[in-house]
């Protein structure tokens, strides 16, 4: 039986789902010597403000216990589940990125040392792998078997798209004797442990469904930076100086660079600010035209016949506006974009060629290659972080919560709030002018 | 004429002091479309909360506008200098730190492309290059000439330890003509800007003195990370697994890793939670013993004696409790540190031989190899981010403060506080409590 | 005037050119200190055996002296050039390869250093820039201005596909006074430097043209390895090792990668081997049929069934027998290839959707990513020693020909030689032989 | 019963010893497609000359097929063992060098795969392993067990240093009923692999001793390039770069980088050559004086005054003329070395004192971390093909030789001749010479 919102939170979109009342966590005693270690536990009633502002906050004319925050993550003093009686299970959705492997050895060795759980199991493939007709085994996770797995990029369990019944996968955590489920994936694979949740409240069980919240693109509200970002626009920045490289070694050389970025062109610019020479950046916030005097292509042209070379690099959903929309979506539930390197490709090869321009155009798109790498050592640390909140969380019984850094706090945010939007890079922001700053492109292209 | 704190600040420690009235910032207008930028001027009366916690913010007992906080960094609609007439100055000091060529790129970038300013100067050598009688010459610094600068590690402008005359140093200022000067380096160099701008003051000088702090131990106050933090503990990483791998290879092998971090245990611990095999984590915060069956060496010796070997990380500032203190302090008036590394080296050496057991201990000390590499990608955009900030706020008249990043947003700290104190690794907060989980060494050595 | 090929060559396609008798290289004597320099000196007579193997030496039946052989590298006790006189010109052509810029740091820095040569002229975007109508500039190369340059990928020259005109080049050298041309670039470029080596003979010009061959394929006769051939593989082991972590974290997942390799198989064979997990590699130099129970699709299929992913590695001008050939060529005159890669992966998707196989292909093209890399350690090293052995060359009076390492010996090779073939994968060594085993894939699919 | 040198070898020293007459590779053909393979096996008469000069050809005034050779690597017609009752064990020994895992994951397969070879052992912590009181256990290795060992560097087996009683070795190697081993390690290990094999001969026993030389200082004999030696190389240009940065960012900055090299300054020499920035390199080849107007202290001073700093390269076995030697050994009987770092530290520090000029001296020595990194990919790839040869070489019955390439031809080499004598850095050759050119430092420093 999941429990009412909790009342101490003053925002409803923001309070955490509970199972039931909790127990002292007797475990963490034991394991850890009390007399130093007891003001780590977090206190049940601290939140994180939202907004810290000043301006943020008088703007709400409400007392303070009344702003709205967000729990803080870490081990409660008292825990809903007894760890010797506690079966958790892991799986993870939706497309690559760098810092799986750490979050599954993560999340198993907090189980395992920290609580003392005696069995993880990882799901194979996704939500597929709760379905019987794909045939997928389960398979045991401990903290031996996952000892090195992190060296990899990738996930050991495997990974699928799209939806699968909640009815099938709740029948599959009941067949297990699951009673803590986390789920690695998007705001898609998110969406649906949404659904295993109601499932289990319908049926009245009691198996915490936690997220760890995956996104190369960086888009999670009431998240600072998803696990694998620096990664990923660290490997971007390279693409970017490649096809730096390749534009000066000829004539009038353009390198045209596509990123991850289907909503936010965090990789975008976060790749263009590490110096590699990018000459435009395109994002998704951005709208842009190709025509006119004030248009991208007379700016590249510009640009090439001032310097020599240019180089663009466009987020893949900048400019959908310029292409034909597709109405289906994946098998994720993610609209289809069109393609904006190619068609950008070939209109900057028509305008040089009307223009009587030699010119020699390098595409670069270096996706899959971005998406599998391992985490870089700060991504690591931040996935164990993470995943060690995950276990804390669960453990005390949230539930349909997923685990964050927020301003720095690693917080727990309801997966309704996790869902509800998209951050995206404010176009007014300081990122956004640190990139016009940096590249030297006008405020717009029309 | 350096103005009084300004009355919006609550919180003494914590105001930011301004040379005077600030006028329209016109190049800003000039530069940029005013229709879309607009939103983007920083509020003069915005400020970021210090504590962001429920708990935090209704212990003061205050009305929210009397809350303390800081400054948000950001180009003003109102600067103090006009950038035709302004001269800069940039000046890098201390020990090296991954990015100081990136901060250097970045603040002559902004100075020359934002706000037009046509001439910054670079001080060779630390404060050494203000003082005539060691005869370093100064050089111009412009976009081109600091174009690839930021490839390479160290610094193009040279450093220096120690402090010299303030008096010398800002004739020096007023025989070049300087109206902001731009000081990189540790806590003793902003001590010594300090000095520099109460010197400006006592002559009624209008020289805006900004800070961007530099310390790759990561403790500076109200900062969330100092540059160059991260592209040193991944190397650090590197030195650990390095250290792990030998210990591995041989029976009974020993690897002890020497890390930077003299007051503060940042790089030991993320070091070592970066998936790097440590077994033992010893920094500044927490004291440890040696002897008896709960002390290190006994602990050591176990580890051994099931797993074959051990990999211990010390940061160097930890147990100094443990060695003679050295009552002198270096130039820059940092004190002396008894070196850990070879005393741990030979105790445990000693333990092992004493125990009859054949080890083989492998010390490495990576310091000068991980200082002088080049800031990683991440580290690179965010000393653009820092050097863009200390422009715009050295422009719009602040001195005597430093810019970081507090929560993830930009603020402007005044240097008093900036100096105040040491950012430590809490032991009893959620980073210790991970490296622990993740060596499986006890709370207390003792 | 171009003499006969020496005498005492036997084997006339490895005769090498020289203009005329020489001088004693004093500028050596005066920079070395001749007594213990003097043994360094190479002799005119010696050289190094094509062919050193008994069988290969027993077959020829010949006098030792006379079998084939080749000049060895080095400075000669005699030059031909006066250095005070002589100016020097380098262009680069083609495609990009990791160690243009070392190579062409080095020759500066040798025909500067080493001979006092006091002019070193760059020429602008390959053979075009000896073409007035294109309006490239030259440049003036020195210690100085290339310092840096190999820290970055690519050309600092820049440079072009495509012949020019041989009277239009030598106009221009004669107008620069030059004596002595570098020409980096691949076996079309080396045809060209022919031409220009014979217009310069047929007006009876002293001018030297020496080459150092570039082909990022690794498949030019008589010389080792090609200079950015084990950056280059390196690179594309990585990309391997991208796509087998995509293949193995979906169900039935096949990675598909093309790599650089238009006639010969080696960047494809190395990067196979160094540890990147692949399941086939195809070559040019290995036909390959992709239909019936022996052919690649049913082979991929089983491995997807047997292990739940494959990976491909296949060589861009493999299986061209499968594609409908283009008679055309492009601007150097290298025939057109049809594209394998999206032919591949269409006929692989086709034969697991026949065989209702859900599966998931990623294709990775990492061909410009790779190509513009800077050298690594090694592949800097070697570029350094070439660029010595040819400047040591064109000083001894050498043209119309390159300098490469064979066998580990730095040597001379005629053009005529160089561009007379073109080395290739043994389908029946060693090379292949530790592939087959490695990949565990049949000696043939048909 | 070892049998004699076989006649068809004409140099005594390059004679390979073999166990007996051999039968037909029979799983060879079962394995491999006849028709395409049969080509590949190895000729048992041909040989790859050891000098391939016309020089040393004409000065043996012998027939050619006198000339002395060494065997060319490859799999034979003829095999000696039955694989299917063949047990084969690994050893490795001495200090860790990149590639000791990937040598060892590339017998295991090529035993395993190629041979069909049912039981490959691995002992324990080197030679130790096979004594029973040290109580080290053995581990079966196979495809599975290694297949990712050599993502790290170190050796999954272990290692230490010292001799053993080859009669123990022999009464370990008789228990386990082992027919071929394999020994990874230097001369030390291989002198000891001598004794093994006179052992096993003296009992009449029918084991093959085979050795992969391992050695990062890159001084066997008869061998081009050892293993591990480019990513040692590559790895210790890091570090001068490092120095360098170090040195150019203080006034009159001094770095001085150890770098491995016992007798032989290959790697000192490389890393020099790849872009770092030495000013200095010394080699245990080239002795130096410190004193007077020729000597290096004075030189050193010279550069920084002209330079405002200096990089000082030293190998390990540099200067020892300079220091008192230690006539003891270590426990592998290589010569104690005296300090050459610390005490170049000294040096140059009181030299620069005395001259009254203020500096600053970083000392880098990277031993450890160089030895424990992964095998680049080069290096990977080579240490797979040494396997793969020295599997070939023991399953047809050659025993007390080793494997290696010789002027890029895998090679048998007698281990009589592989520790005969050292590879040595020629200081009249081409390699040296290019040291000198690219640091401008003198022939001699006297």
């Amino acid at each position: 039986m999941v429990t009412l919102p909790r009342s101490a939170s003053p925002s409803p979109d923001l309070a955490i789902s509970t199972l039931g009342p909790a127990r002292i966590a007797s475990p963490l005693a034991e394991l850890l010597d009390n007399s130093r270690t007891s003001e780590h536990y977090v206190d049940e009633d601290d939140k994180v403000l939202l907004d810290d502002t000043l301006a943020g906050i008088t703007a709400r004319g409400v007392p303070a216990s009344e702003l709205p925050g967000m729990e803080p993550c870490g081990p409660r003093r008292r825990i809903f589940f007894d760890p010797a009686k506690t079966r958790a299970a892991v799986v993870t959705c939706g497309g690559l990125c760098p810092g799986l492997n750490d979050v599954i050895a993560g999340l198993v060795r907090t189980l395992t040392y920290h609580y003392r759980v005696r069995r993880v199991i990882g799901i194979r493939n996704g939500y597929q792998g709760f379905v019987p007709s794909y045939g997928h085994d389960v398979v045991d996770l401990t903290p031996e078997s996952v000892r090195d797995i992190a060296t990899d990029g990738g996930t050991v369990l495997g990974t699928s798209r799209g939806h699968q019944d909640p009815d099938e996968i709740v029948d599959c955590l009941e067949r297990l004797h699951v009673n803590v489920l986390f789920v690695v994936g998007g705001d898609g694979s998110m969406r649906g442990a949404m659904r295993i949740a109601a499932t289990v409240a319908e049926r009245g069980l009691m198996i915490a469904v936690v997220g760890i919240p995956k996104t190369i693109d960086n888009d999670i509200p009431y998240i600072d930076q998803s696990f694998g970002f620096q990664t990923a626009f660290s490997h971007a920045s390279d693409a970017i100086r490649a096809a730096r490289v390749e534009a000066t070694s000829t004539a009038n050389g353009i390198g045209l660079v596509k990123l991850m970025g289907r909503h936010s062109g965090f990789i975008a610019s976060y790749a263009a600010l590490a110096r590699s020479g990018a000459d435009v950046v395109l994002i998704p916030e951005v709208p842009f035209g190709l025509e006119g005097e004030g248009g991208l292509l007379a700016h590249l042209r510009r640009r090439v016949q001032e310097r020599g070379h240019a180089v663009v690099v466009v987020a893949e959903g900048a400019g959908q506006e310029l292409l034909g929309h597709d109405p289906d979506a994946d098998a994720s539930g993610n609209a289809r974009l069109g393609d904006i390197g190619p068609y950008l490709r070939r209109r900057i090869g028509d305008h040089f060629a009307d223009a009587g321009i030699e010119t020699s155009i390098r595409y670069i798109d270096p996706s899959y290659a971005i998406r599998s790498v391992p985490a870089n050592p700060y991504d690591s640390v931040y996935c164990v972080r993470l995943s060690q909140a995950a276990v804390h969380a669960a453990m005390s019984g949230r539930t349909e919560m997923v685990v964050g850094r927020y301003r720095r706090r690693f917080v727990h945010v309801p997966m309704a709030a996790a869902v509800s939007r998209r951050n995206q890079v404010d176009p007014h922001g300081d990122l956004w002018m640190a990139v016009l700053e940096s590249t030297g492109q006008p405020v717009a292209f029309a």
